[in-house]
Order: structure tokens, then sequence, then C-alpha cells
């Protein structure tokens, strides 16, 4: 539902980002609302994310006991992890803030002499985020008190049994770091000629794989201690429908597209073939199964709502190839740039791509409907 | 024992400071080491405020039951106000932290089946503090969570009954605003031909008085509410002994060389008169005694420690009085110069000062001795 500082959405059709913290350190998105801008990005995160809403507030409505915890403490904290600077986080926060006050209200009849617990809620994002721009953006008239959190949710983040709710949205696909074995040219996932897992062998996938299920555990680890018995997590990532390989959904099409792009161009001597040998997105799509299997493993959480859905289920019409790369551009053009270099470089590579990727529109097309959003709403035991 | 991004020390034996913000928005301090830096100045916080470390350490020792206070909530939360983006705030937070660690050693034992609460350390100043060099300067190490909360402490910024200790150090002195009757030509508080309250009409002072007495209102009006009971607050902010004019105190000095200085220049035409009368710094400087009778009409707190010290006790040999005009000019001509234009002016301004404060150094020197600190530790009923 919002962009990170550090990461972008990679298709109209999909939330994928990157996190350009575990290449090379910061990316600032482009600022502007122009056709590459952070703004546009965050727009269409923001629609994809917005088809999971119902379903928060119903779970909100039917699972969480609001007046348990608010009987336990007289502030009801809530953690928006991996929030950005963007306006989609106070919308979203509120929004949750406020199905927490109705189910309050439902819950409890002026007899119960409890008043309505007043709420704050933590903005988190990595260290490098842009809290400036997000502390002078806060809605004035809000509901809540405010405060910035800097760190890695996949470390702490608050102290033991203090947080009542946790949002997290189009960031927990994002890896925390490089799986080591793709940075080794001895190893069986040394990813020659790729800039993802996409289309990789076994050993470059089970080493995504198993980051993703490192970073998932201290996740979950951490939320765990955090968050207090009863409260809520949900989360909304990008998934894949189980035995799906990533080359058959639109933005594993895009990834392959712009590894044999820069394939291509090392041919032509353009590039250096080892530069793309040694770039690799920290990017990683798991079914709701594979999710599923880890949070069960944790064993801290009840999972009360498990489901994956189309993200772009409300575009209209066919996907405008050429837009969709500029997106891309939008997003990835400084993480790739760092990489790569030049300018001319980035054309080429952009170019190259679309033109790759419009030859296959159709087949683009008829891949859209998958079911590549996850939504996870836990509960703590 | 800090400066805030919108404050600045105004003299070696005196904290006093500016906040642009109530003038004409915001002034960032200037960057580097050098004279006129900020890192200088938060360096002579920094040694005034120590003076005061001892006696926190005694109080916190002898007057807070870290006992009680962890057995109702397994989190300790501090909250710093004012703290700018400087490191003076992690020393000092981490220092009060640990004092309530070794007090809640020695109340605790085994038997008391309680184990050393989790800290969260809050970090507040303006909207518009740094906040991003605030939280990548946090310590790698840190024994607490942290958090940045924005926002003015002359409101509300955290939940009811949620604080367990409050740190404020160079920024009570400042007004929230200037006093409306400053602002208007047919006031009798119109200060004509000045800068400050200093040397100033009765009505003039009156005003300042008031706008004090009505910002510390609603300042303990808010903790207050957010202290949990037993909970502590140390106050340092700049002060005068009762009775003493603050003409006679070195940096009332400055102010009435500063006026002076700049009516010369108006009478040469060199700048516009109006410009010195619609001129005013929102700086306050209150009597130990001034402040105790607030504390006590507010009437939640217990004063547990108040007094007053030379802020410049660790100073030795005589002020050089250029350097100190130096010191001033680095905290200070962002916001002068916002008003009065060019840097021609400033020059003009500050050399004019200096000339007329040196050929005062006995004078001045003779009052480095006052007592222009005060220390207020209250403790919540």
């Amino acid at each position: 539902m919002r962009a990170r500082r550090y990461k972008a959405e990679s298709a109209p059709m999909n939330g994928d980002q990157n996190s350009a913290k575990a290449i090379t350190g910061s990316m600032p998105m482009k600022g502007g609302n122009g056709t590459y801008s952070y703004s546009m990005n965050s727009y269409y995160q923001k629609k994809s994310a917005e088809i999971e809403k119902e379903k928060i507030m119903e779970v909100i409505a039917e699972k969480l006991d609001m007046k348990n915890l608010s009987s336990v403490s007289n502030t009801i904290r809530l953690a928006d992890l991996g929030c950005s600077t963007g306006t989609n986080t106070f919308v979203t926060m509120q929004g949750i803030l406020e199905a927490m006050q109705q189910k309050y209200q439902s819950q409890c009849t002026p007899d119960d002499h409890q008043t309505m617990p007043e709420f704050q809620v933590f903005f988190n994002d990595l260290v490098l985020n842009d809290f400036n721009t997000l502390f002078t953006s806060l809605p004035k008239d809000r509901p809540y008190f405010a405060a910035g959190v800097p760190g890695s949710f996949h470390d702490r983040l608050f102290p033991e049994s203090s947080i009542h709710l946790v949002h997290t949205s189009y960031a927990l696909h994002w890896l925390s770091k490089l799986p080591e074995e793709l940075q080794n040219k001895t190893f069986p996932a040394w990813n020659k000629g790729r800039i993802h897992y996409t289309s990789a062998p076994k050993e470059v996938v089970d080493a995504y794989v198993s980051q993703f299920a490192k970073d998932m555990k201290n996740f979950l680890d951490a939320r765990a201690k955090e968050l207090v018995p009863g409260g809520m997590m949900v989360m909304i990532l990008t998934g894949i429908p189980r035995s799906i390989p990533y080359s058959q959904t639109p933005t594993g099409m895009m990834y392959d597209s712009i590894s044999s792009s820069l394939m291509d161009m090392a041919k032509e001597g353009l590039i250096d073939e080892g530069q793309v040998d040694s770039f690799n997105l920290p990017f990683y799509a798991a079914s709701l199964e594979e999710l599923e299997g880890l949070v069960v493993k944790n064993g801290c959480f009840i999972m009360e709502r498990m489901e994956s859905s189309n993200p772009a289920a409300w575009l209209k019409g066919p996907v405008d190839i050429r837009q969709w790369v500029m997106h891309i551009r939008a997003a990835m053009e400084g993480m790739f740039a760092r990489h790569f270099g030049s300018h001319e470089v980035m054309d080429q590579m952009f170019q190259r791509s679309a033109q790759k990727l419009s030859d296959q529109s159709d087949l683009i097309n008829s891949r859209c409907h998958l079911k590549t959003q996850l939504l996870a709403v836990l509960k703590r035991k």
C-alpha cells in the first residue's frame, strides 16, 4: 500500500520492489508526479493494497478483542513497518485505527466504565528513510500520537509486549540481504547471466528460498516478542501461486527480458559480462503455502486470514508494455545505474527490454490474472 | 545540554538560545566544527549542563521508585524534549537510563521475581528538526529502543500515563511564540529600539513574563497527563537570580549592545529603524522562584530539587569577548539576517556589538559568576 524509500514497484500488475540498501546502499526514489516518479509508483501500490482493505476491516471487526486489549492498557499501540515517506501510510493506519475504535465501541458499553483508549502509531522504516519528509507530512488533526522508529524490521524495534497491531505492506518480499551463495564465483549458486532467480538453476532459487526463510524467521520472532497476547499482525506482500515458476509471471518475464538484454549488450561489448553475473535483485515471492509453513514453524501466531489475490484486479484493459517498463525504470534505474554505470547503458537496457516484452504482450496479458498478492492476518497467541 | 535545531547558545557564560520558529520559521544551525558551528555551540551547552549531572543522578538514586514503576509496566519510557540532532542527547539519556538501572538493581533482589525492565527512549523536537541526522547518529549498541517524536512540547506528545522520566535541557527558556502585545505599534508593549525585554519598559517585560507563564502552564499540564504517578521530570533552563534586571547579566548586556548597534546603524541610514522596533527575541529567563510558583500553580508535581548554578563554573580565566560574539553570531546570524537582510548589515551589527562589549569587558567578567542556570527535578504526584 506504500512505497518505501528504497524500494519501488516493478509493474502495474505486481508490487515488486527493490531494496537498494541490500545491494549498494541508499537509492532515493525520483520526486515529482511524472511518469517515472515515486508518487506514481506508490499510487499503484495503493490501488493494489486497497484490494485487501475490506478483508482487514472484517478481520478486525470479527477477531480483534479490543475490550480485552484496552482493559490491560490505556494506550493502544500500532506500528506500520516499512512505512516510507508517503501519504499511503497515514491513510492506512488511520483506517485501521478507526476500525479498532468501532470494534471497541461495539464491545464496550457505558456500564463497562472504560473510556476509549488513546492511540499511538509508530512509523518504521530503515534508518536511511526520509523521516523528515514523513514527519512534515503527518496529518494535522490526527487521532493518535505519532512516533518514528528507524531500523530493520528483521530485528527488534519495540519493547516486549508493547504493540497491539502491526501492519506491513509491500515490504516483506524484500530480502534483508543477498544470499551469500550468490556472491562467490565458485559456488553452484553463482547466478551467471541473470539478475534474479527467475529462470535460474535450482541452487540459485534455493539460496533465495533459504534467505527468505531466515528473514521471515527473524521477522516473526521479533514480532512475537513485541505483540501483546491477542495482538494482531496484517501482512501484505508480493507472492506467487504455488507450483508456478517465477518466469511465468509478468514480473518474472520482465526480469528475464532485462537479463537477456544485458547479456546481449555484454556480447556487443557495451558492458562487461561479469557485471551481469554479479548483479542480483534481493526480491523473493513466496507462495501462500510457503508463508503458512513459516508461520506454523514460528508457533506463536494463529492464522486468522490467509489468502492470495490478483493485485491488478482494478486495472482496466490490457497492459501498456511501454508504460510498464517506464514504471520499472522509474523504480529501479538508480539501483541498476549504480552497478552498471552510465545513462546510455540504462537507456539501452530498458529500450531493449521494452522491445522484448512488447513482442510477448499477448502472453503477458494472459498472465495478468495471477494471484500474486498475499494477505496474511495473524493473531498473537 | 544540547542545542535544538532552532535554538543556539548565545554566550560562553550563558545558555541563551533562540527559536527562529517563533519568529520567521526554520533556521538550521551551521554545520561543521568551526568557530561559528553548531557543534561548538552544543559543546558549551554540554559543559554547562554537565554541572547538573551529579545532582540528577543523586535525585534518581534517592527519589525515583524504580521498583514500583517497573512493577506496573515492563517497559520504562524516557523522553528527551528538545533533543536536537546532536550527540549530547544520546550521552545524557544513556546516563539517566543507567542511573535508573542502578536504582532498579539496588531496590530489587532476585526474590522479587522481577526482571530488569526494557527501556524505550523518545527523542522529541519540533517537526522541522533534522530527525534524519538524529536517527543516523543513534549509537549502534544502545541499551534501549529508540523513537523520534516530532512536535511542540507545549502540546501533548504522548499518551496518558505512558512516560516514566522526562528530560529537557536548554529548551524551556524559548517562548512558543512572541507575545502578541509586542507586535502592535499602538500597544504600550511595542518594543521600540530594542530586540529583547532587556532594558525595556515594564509593559514589554510583562508581556514576556505572561507568555512564559502561559507556555509553562501548557508544558506542565501536558507532562502531568503523560507522566505516570511517581514519574520524574528533569528540567535545565537558563534563568536569572531574582531581583536582578536582565540588563545586568552578560547576555542582557549583549542584547543591549546589539540593540544599540542596530539603532546606531538606523541613524546612519544603513537599516530602517522600524526593523529594529519589530524584531524581538522570544527568549525569557525566569527566576527560580518564578518557576517554583508556576509548578505550585499546576499542582501535579512535587519539587524534589530546585536550584540555580553558575553555568560557566567550568570556564577558566576571563571571557574572550571577541570569541563570545563569534559564538553569538554563529548561533543567531541566520535569525537576524532573515529580518535585517544583508551580510554587510550582519558584519556591521556584530562588529559594533563586539566593540561595545569589549569596552565593558571588566563589567562583563564581574557578572560571569551569576547563577543563571536553573535545575528543577519534579516528581509526578
